[in-house]
């Protein structure tokens, strides 16, 4: 097996032979080649949904790692102003706003406990307490228990923890990053090639001469073609890294949860690494995200030093929290207060509606997943069974001329206990993957709640500010400046909500494509079976 | 309306058009034409489903009423006797057996209570302990409740039924019938043209100037095309009838059962005519009940003062009981006791075995129709509306180019809606039928242990019969003449039981491939439509 992945692109459709480990493939289906060296004409390769065998070389085409399923950005404005114009979300500018500026308000901002929301919990990754649902995907911290594979501990984690605080912040790690003014708004700028990443090839590792076993997974980007190694725990400290540096301005959804011992080991790290890899195609798609020094160490750091050197700077890395809106400077006319609140207001009502009509989506789609691999099969089963027990019983009889009939009655008693294994089959094919996307938008949409509550908040802080400056406990510049980073935000919140929907849209139209299609394909199958068994019985 | 009812026989495939009141159908197919005179080229039909549309005239021809659904009689040999030395149960020879000898050991037989079955019970109609099952169908006579129609009293039928039993026996109401030997063994010998109706038209009637009304339906034979009309209570006349007769030999299955009142009126009507229509078709394709005198007074009496004497003279049979088997003379030979034994205990094991498959049948097709009428429809049109929720959240969101995403989601929540629709209504268009037929089997099959009762209980006489000669009870003559009788009807239930075997298979045949096509229609139907959701979604 080779240890570079390749991505193949299909050229022509492929239908698998039964029972020879072929795989059926789709022109135009981008595949991910798990072994070249088949020999014989072969390669064998996985699809989107997981399944591997094997493809005929000349029907695939091999294509450097790209992004399989990226949306496009949003629309771009071709109309009255000119897009260099329009970047508002210019790079940081350190004379302006200084990261560690003690006077800065937003370090005022910072240590006011007055404030209806908890920012301090969204820097740190901790708030737990989610404002809308009690269900709500809690972060992973929650989960920390008896893990299987995360419990045992890593010496030079600890090492790295411990003396993170003590050095100093890290200014050259800002955000490199920019937007435009599309059609839709405020729009992040996005990079001209769309960073992409497989996650691939979980192996067993130890440690402690074999006392200690993880998983280690081989995440590969597109940029460099060069697979990095990197087990939960990593994931789950870069997921802290970017709750800390991005989590005021960009959801952060959760890692996949931690489970404490696997039962189908197999089957959990697949779904595991399933979701993982999901988790990191969201975080590769996102330009601001991309781009950070933090993300790009975690996959393309060349050695063990390296990785060490670098998480050691990311840990002192000072612009967290509200700061990362000091690395965002629009250069557009400031939003006036009361737009500012509308906009928030806007996309709060709408996260949390659409975080309704996700967790409905997901309460009936986990009733349906029941009713399919449960009663709906035991029933079929019955049925089948039924019919093919009067079969036995006519052909008891003893009359003659009995053959067609109890055969044609069998052979439609086992179609039904077919289309039994077909019902129970089924929701891995579809409403698995509807629901693995719901699951995602959980999540996203459980951020929101934190990010909008720093705008509030920030708004609430603005509205005081007249107060305050009458107290002469800040001067009126001051409260200016307070306004034009409110103006700020909002316009970060903008291009961040038009991100998440151009990425809603996509995804919602991908998975709904994939659902109907499998569920064409399911109930086609079983007419087809029902056919063939109907054609059995003769006209008289 | 015609009051003629004819039926036509479709030429070619006719597509009905959605909202035109058309009835689409099929090459071969056979309707009751409901109305001639549309006009504009059209008539009315119905189909066997019962659904009544407009069909164009040239797309079928009229027929005289024909059996539509009749199974050709069992398979006639072809062998090494010919035909006429093979008519085991000639036609009454009342020389040898008359009716009313009360010295006749079939006489003796009636009135020995040391019988392990009842054979008076079956004489009478009246035993409704079912040794196999208490769940079974009873007879009729166990639900005389207070019904909504059959509860007032006809004075006619009153006076007929007391002057009945004054009267004398009728000698010339025996059966009229005979039997082959086929490939299969003993089969009945079946009439040149199959005896068919068609029950039609239920109408109010009312008497005693309105104040009691019942519904009254048209019976129209092929023989005559000529309709007669007859209540509930004719039925169940006939019924009572038919059991007396012919009872120990021929299972009479039940009338569809009454029902106390109807909360919905039309459809009770129809679902008995239904049923009637069913009950008739079983007695006219048998070729001993659809000769006998009683069943050819129902279907054509031709008037009044004709029913009313028919009737008295009905009554009046006294070849009820075992009696008929005395009109039954095969000229084969005698089969020995042993044989008479294991065809007997074959069949009861058979009809048990049978009535265990039916019964399994209706208690999975029940909870089925449970299933596709009750939870089925509640979650597919909870799909569809957690899709279209969705689709109303994502509208909301402010964001340009939502429409196609939004457009597409609605329509595939709509679709399910569809879909929870088609699954409430398909058991009406397969299931229904499938289970109608095993309920008529049910019923069927439930008349066996009686009838396979006398068999046994004729048997053990037999087996006594050295006991009683010794005894001086009866002479070793009559015991030889028991012996032979016994034979007789054994040839009886053989003849019955491929008569049973050869309809049952063409029932289950035609009943598999109504279910069959359409569960194939009905899941091609949810494909299409969700293949067209489908192609809402755009490719990007």
């Amino acid at each position: 097996m080779s240890t570079i992945r390749t991505n193949a692109r299909v050229l022509y459709e492929f239908t698998a032979e039964a029972g020879n480990n072929e795989l059926s493939v789709k022109e135009g289906e981008t595949l991910t080649v798990t072994n070249k060296s088949i020999g014989g004409g072969w390669i064998e390769a996985q699809n989107f949904r997981g399944e591997v065998g094997l493809v005929p070389e000349d029907y695939i085409e091999f294509i450097t790692l790209q992004a399989p399923a990226a949306p496009p950005p949003p629309p771009q404005s071709v109309g009255n102003v000119a897009p260099q114009d329009l970047s508002f979300f210019d790079a940081y500018a350190p004379a302006s706003t200084p990261a560690s500026n003690g006077n800065d308000p937003w370090s005022t901002w910072n240590s006011n406990n007055n404030w209806p929301s908890n920012p301090e919990g969204t820097q740190t990754g901790k708030s737990a307490a989610d404002p809308w649902n009690s269900q709500m995907q809690a972060h992973p911290q929650a989960y920390q228990g008896p893990g299987a594979e995360d419990d045992e501990w890593d010496d030079e984690w600890d090492d790295t923890k411990s003396n993170a605080e003590s050095e100093a912040g890290e200014a050259g790690a800002m955000m490199r990053s920019g937007a435009h003014m599309g059609e839709v708004g405020p729009v992040w700028l996005y990079p001209e090639s769309q960073l992409d990443c497989v996650v691939a090839d979980p192996k067993k590792g130890s440690k402690m001469y074999g006392l200690k076993s993880y998983i280690e997974y081989q995440i590969t980007p597109n940029t460099t073609n060069r697979p990095v190694n990197h087990r939960y725990k990593h994931f789950d400290w870069l997921y802290e890294r970017l709750l800390d540096k991005f989590g005021s301005a960009i959801p952060i959804p959760s890692l996949p949860d931690k489970q404490v011992t696997g039962r189908f080991e197999e089957e959990f790290i697949k779904m595991r690494m399933e979701r993982l890899q999901g988790w990191m195609i969201r975080m590769c798609r996102h330009p601001v995200i991309s781009c950070s020094d933090v993300f790009q160490l975690f996959l393309t750091y060349k050695d063990e030093k390296d990785w060490k050197m670098g998480k050691r700077k990311a840990e002192k890395d000072e612009t967290v929290g509200v700061m990362i809106f000091t690395t965002i400077e629009p250069e557009a006319p400031d939003l006036d207060l009361l737009e500012v609140e509308q906009k928030c207001e806007q996309f709060s009502r709408f996260t949390k509606a659409m975080d309704d009509g996700v967790k409905e989506i997901l309460t009936v789609g986990h009733e349906h997943w029941k009713r399919c691999t449960g009663p709906l099969p035991k029933e079929y089963q019955r049925i089948g069974k039924a019919f093919q027990n009067l079969s036995s019983v006519f052909t008891s009889s003893g009359y003659q001329g009995e053959a067609t009939l109890t055969d044609a009655l069998t052979e439609a008693g086992k179609t039904y206990e077919e289309i039994a294994r077909m019902f129970a089959e089924q929701p891995k094919k579809d409403l698995h993957f509807l629901m693995e996307n719901n699951n995602e938008y959980k999540g996203l949409l459980g951020c929101f709640p934190d990010t909008i509550g720093v705008h509030k908040a920030a708004i609430e802080k603005v509205k005081e500010g007249d107060k305050l400056v009458a107290a002469s406990k800040i001067t009126s510049q001051e409260k200016g400046a307070m306004a034009k980073r409110v103006s700020t935000m909002s316009y970060a919140l903008q291009a961040e909500m038009n991100h998440f929907h151009s990425n809603r849209i996509y995804d919602y139209n991908r998975v709904m494509q994939l659902y109907l299609e499998e569920q064409v394909k399911f109930y086609e199958t079983i007419a087809a079976k029902l056919r063939q068994a109907h054609s059995q019985f003769t006209t008289m």
